[in-house]
């Protein structure tokens, strides 16, 4: 598949990138190393909490989100990196079984001033459940190589 | 340690929450599962973007951001989990080698309208590397109990 440039994403335009399963080990394995809370390591624990249940972290259902970015709608040999993103809600809690769908909406595009051959994509990503329910919304901002070159920056 | 309610954290205060240490290893790990962009996985492809060699994630910087909030700023078993969190910057790569250092100050101290038990703190986060340069900002969200309970809504 062509490698996707900034000039490849149509402002407007939304798409629904990719999928992800969400398991009971996995939520423990995150928060066990990142995010030690009682609701998301421990399911004997969790029923304790309002949630009612083991629950994964928030960051973790963003690096799941990341993970269905890349290469399904972020292609990492034309991006730059991020330079942040915008306010993240994390609207519903993320369980064992739930299968994550990522959506984005690209927002804007806009070329550098001081290097024309790159620019910022601005895209608004919804992560849903199998209900359709959004779990999870953000603003992401990614630094792009703007056109397809006759020799790309990291074609070495 | 005594755990830390939302009483316990002083509008305006700052504090040094601690500190961890980042490997290639761990920058590579995380990055494969997550965000396997080459400036993310691949030493020697890194060389090729910008930054010059690998760096991290910012989402693996983020959670290394919370392992070290959760029990040294936040207790997990008086913690009611995040609505979601402010606009998050990226401001410098963050390198094997690095040491982050998590500094916490504390904006706002708000007590639930309908549920006087718990409230929402806000603290404004900046991650340093150990040349003391701000490497990440956030400002997080945090669901909390307000009060030391006769009887603790976590304690059986």
């Amino acid at each position: 598949m062509a490698l996707r440039y900034l000039e490849d994403y149509p402002v407007g335009s939304t798409a629904e990138v990719g999928s992800i399963p969400v398991t009971a080990d996995d939520i423990v394995a995150f928060a066990k190393r990142y995010d030690p809370q009682p609701f998301h390591t421990d399911p004997d624990q969790a029923k304790l909490w309002p949630y009612g249940g083991l629950i994964a972290s928030g960051w973790h259902t963003a690096a799941m989100m990341m993970s269905v970015l890349v290469n399904s709608f972020i292609d990492g040999e034309v991006s730059l990196g991020s330079p942040g993103l915008g306010p993240i809600r994390w609207k519903l809690p993320v369980r064992p079984g739930d299968v994550l769908t990522v959506r984005a909406r690209v927002t804007d595009v806009r070329t550098s001033q001081s290097k024309p051959d790159r620019g910022t994509l601005t895209f608004e990503v919804d992560v849903l459940n199998q209900n359709g329910d959004i779990v999870m919304t953000v603003e992401n901002w990614l630094a792009i190589m703007r056109t397809r070159p006759a020799q790309q920056h990291a074609s070495g």
